[in-house]
């Protein structure tokens, strides 16, 4: 364990802090074979990038992203920053022979997550993309009792992503609602990807999709007295077909009232069902079709040291995991990436198929009408 | 109160024994404007219309349903038999001036659902169609909290109707499940039919759908010892526009492992959301927008005597109220529209807008595309 | 079927209209040995009688109960009043040699209900008292888990019954409030009584006990304008031994702000464990031991077809059932007890041990000491 | 913050893990005036204490715990060892000037932990008790709202601490079991006191006591193929009375099937009621009796950044937050407690009571009466 992994992070923001909670916390939690040094932290804000490296640990800090990627120290290059800024930082960075964690959603569309996948791979370095509900150990738990049959086939996916953040109306305009920053897709991007990532990871690729969105509030103030244009979808509606041919629904909604982390996905399987709500993220429903009629329902399996990487946190099932303790996990998987050289997932490659549901939504919407991701997928070579 | 209401019921079967639970108690539980009186129970065996007509107090029984319509002594009519035999029946006994109650879905499609319509308003009766979910008093809390703006403008419908009773592939092949029995449409009709009249209630009329559907096990076992084809859907899932633009998704399903009655709603509006369960049937969450940020979150509302109807079956609240108690307040609202020559609801009429609903999902799923209820209207024409 | 049984029922309050409601239900639910006939209503308001002997379908109606009690068509009297007059309405009924239904609880104290017990053996009547909540199917469920074994030895019990029906200071006084008309205990006798039946029923008799109870609302308005004292307790709490060794505890409150129906209880045994909820009253909560460490967690079973009575009433496994549901069972359990001469439970006799444990309360809590039932029962002698 | 604080942790097993994740996390999560350091782990067995000082980034190791409290650099001194040990290097760190955290229980009994807080008092140090339930935000709320009189006059306060890590008959025997090494109470004060601490820090102190315990299963394997007694309780339950006059009830097992980290509680004011579950630990229940009878319900306040502490942790509401973040605001509130000259809660003066309620229940089992706090406190002088 003499072997160390420098990390860089670029962005001093909401995600710049968990994932320096997590890389302060990682190697306290989970035996690593490398561990992390936090080197150098990069943000535009003189003052905050100060204040921020000295509290996160950090031996360096920057306001110019360019010289963290280019720090030789630098083994990792974490970028946290608006999605607009994610290719041209992720594409330097591989290019400067880096690692890279990318927040999600990877970039503003499918054609150029898969230029940053090309890039990353052609570099031969490893990428990792922050769908971090993913390693939720209940979702892991769900995955593997996916893989080991124990619900049947899969016949059915329900997925929602719904938050109430933006559902006052007089809430400012951000870089979330513009389209030049954030994409034509709204909560469709910002939120419905990391319930497409789940549906990827727990039921495979999706072959096609049907979709309509809405922007609800078409202005908001744009924090100089005046108002500014929303210009992408505030919910969203999609039915998927899987590529297996198991049939499925995704909704997202950043207006939808009383929802505050209401990630949650329903597996139908021709054996059973398995219900998650991230509001209650320490626990997986599980309805087994095998039991008898007299002693059947839904069973709350609270995750514990029985479940996959719950025991490095804590001993006690049901004692609780956090928001921060997915982070650990995340970086633990890039370190192990890294340092074993194993496969990381999601790759920046796994991301170009979100990003592809999402890119097949928008034009489901704008010609009403099935659409292949086939289709987008050939349009890509 | 010395006006009295006779019933007579055709088939004695799951549904016929509902209501004449409902008919027996319903004058003890409601001030009634006329009593009913169960006049007679038609059901083709013999030996079962004998037993049940003993059992459900019933004065007279038939086997042949038409004894039942040409009795001079009847007033209402309900239909509690399979599907296919709604439409000939309900249109004898508004030929023979008797008020109607059938059970649901109305027809085999919208066309012969309107034609239903069509001659009872022309007999000048009264109709209702057996859409008994939407008579719980936790759904007539739901309308009445929507049409006093309470939650603010609907932005957001999510409907379920799940069940799980055809998940075992080996269970036998019933009317349900046969075209020219029940429609082309399976859980479609059978379960979305409930979940679509309830958005309908509470968000208003239906303006367009995109939708698909599944048959999970294309053969059954006929009860002969060989195999049938299942000729609709077992699984449906549908995007819908309402006419006031408010977006919203339906999904319903009879092999949805460990969903005994999964009628579920969320009404989402721009200022809060209501949460429904069938499951619990006694309750309703509720999310008020304009709860301060540190003491906001989905409240559970117990049915009580302060709500609607709940106050005439017991007077403490979430002391509880069952399945056969909504059958009631559904015979309440016949025998008041009747004796009182006061509206009932859902009409046949009303009802229409639902089959029109499964007839655009059925064209959607063929043609693959967006399909307009006025589309289908403008048919009917 | 020809049989028929002829029902009294004394009181046209909350309880009186609920058996009514049964009494008209039961035999289009169950299969009967007997029909149960609505034969006569007392109350002495004239009023009320009219109207609710007409409502609830009485073929008479008296305004004096003892009129009631000499009737010579009358099989069984129900005996729904306030406590302090139970026990001279019983035994005018069983010395008239009438079966006899009486409310809940049965008497002021145990030595009443004791003399209650003795004279009805003595007339060699059936008899039964008010604990409807234990006739839910969910109960019978859990009874018939316990007694398989399916939990091991049972080693804890928590019960409470918890409401909030005087939580306002301002609520005026009632006879429940009042020592001579209710006894010195209120919701100890009131509320616990049901929840000490039930832990009777599931765990078997009580041993001893210690106990403490508070009136937290010292006067209330009395309705002219003045106040007048409350006599017994709002709110109680008892430690219990079950003669089976188990350890117990017991809480009941008429203050518990929030908690409406708040009949809950936790039987823990060596290799499980049942919850159940009242307010969510059609589904038991179940922790089998047995279940490996990674497939574990609490059950919710909801009541369906394939648990005790719930199929008569409706074949949908989670449709639902009410509180009108419970009472309907108990009367089917009457009239199968009178005309199957079978065991009717709970008899006055078995009624008898929850008035023990209710006085073996308010004396630990006078002398603040355990109190074994054994002492009491000796007194009785 | 160039000022630091170091620490020595004696143990290197699950307390002692949990401190040093949160000392690597805490200052990356809170502005504090003093950044923790990681100075020394002391555990007796050679190959643990190196490889777990290496993973915990620890600057020295050491198998004798007398060598770290003689350790000039270390501030504060983390008392992780069974309970039998923590009065003598408690004592050995407080006569060295350390401050000290020391985990739950105290000690052996409330005489031991009198003797600890007397020293530590004399010795002029900050001490911590770590009974890190009370530090989650959910029950910070909850006595900020107490505090605020949102629910009235607390009346009512229900607890529980209960888990099954001892329900198989055949789990081996630890410390834990054994009078000399965890002292004569068992559940009683391993798991009780956590909840005994909750109510003391909601409700006030306690006044008197009745309480009973069981051992459940007498012996069990001792490890060496033989069979070893259990000699303190498996199960307990007590009535509490708080000084303020509420009343109480508190219940523990290590034997309840199916209850992970069932710390639960219930208070009850007169204006409302809160109800907490640990195994939901980011929520509150909350419900207020000012809401109109339509209109009421417990509401489930999920924590998020309007709320005490967890803003520090994530922005987002309901994004979750686990067991060792509680540990992080331990360590948060030490660190600012010794930095800062302020108070540091609960004390070993606070944990006295506690250790004082555990004894009260102890002779009230033993000697079958109530016991008043106040008649052990006079012994102590």
């Amino acid at each position: 364990m003499s072997k160390t992994i420098n990390f860089g992070i670029i962005g001093a923001g909401y995600m710049g802090k968990a994932y320096s909670i997590a890389l302060n916390t990682v190697a306290s939690v989970f035996p690593l074979s490398a561990n992390p040094v936090l080197g150098i932290l990069a943000d535009e804000i003189p003052d905050v990038v100060e204040a921020k490296a000295k509290a996160y640990g950090f031996q360096r800090r920057t306001t110019n992203w360019r010289d963290l990627i280019n720090d030789p120290a630098v083994d990792v290059v974490a970028v946290c920053t608006p999605t607009f800024l994610h290719e041209e930082m992720a594409k330097a960075a591989v290019a400067a022979g880096k690692h890279v964690i990318c927040e999600k959603p990877l970039s503003l569309n499918a054609r150029n997550a898969s230029a940053m996948a090309d890039a990353a791979e052609k570099a031969g370095v490893k990428t990792m993309v922050g769908y971090c509900y993913a390693k939720n150990p209940a979702a892991q738990l769900a995955k593997e009792m996916i893989t080991a049959g124990e619900i049947g086939d899969i016949i059915h996916f329900r997925g929602t992503h719904n938050e109430d953040f933006l559902m006052d109306p007089e809430a400012p305009v951000s870089w979330r609602l513009k389209e030049a920053l954030a994409s034509k897709a709204g909560a469709l991007s910002d939120l419905a990807s990391h319930i497409i990532n789940m549906a990827h990871y727990l039921c495979g690729p999706i072959a096609d999709v049907v979709a309509d969105s809405q922007i609800i509030h078409k202005s908001r103030p744009d924090g100089k007295g005046g108002r500014a244009a929303v210009e992408n979808d505030d919910q969203t509606n999609l039915i998927v077909h899987f590529a297996s041919g198991a049939l499925g629904s995704i909704e997202a909604s950043r207006v939808a009232a009383g929802r505050k982390m209401g990630l949650t996905y329903e597996v139908v399987g021709t054996r059973g069902t398995l219900y998650f709500d991230q509001e209650a993220m320490a626990e997986l429903q599980v309805y087994k079709g095998s039991d008898p009629a007299a002693r059947c329902g839904f069973q709350r399996i609270l995750i514990g040291p029985a479940h996959p990487d719950y025991g490095s946190f804590c001993l006690g099932t049901g004692h609780g995991i956090g928001y921060n303790d997915m982070i650990t996990i995340e970086m633990r998987d890039m370190i192990e990436g890294v340092a074993g050289n194993r496969a990381v997932w999601p790759s920046f490659r796994d991301a170009v198929h979100t990003a592809l549901v999402v890119d097949a939504a928008l034009r489901s919407q704008a010609e009403r009408r099935w659409v292949g991701i086939g289709e987008l997928e050939t349009e890509l070579k």
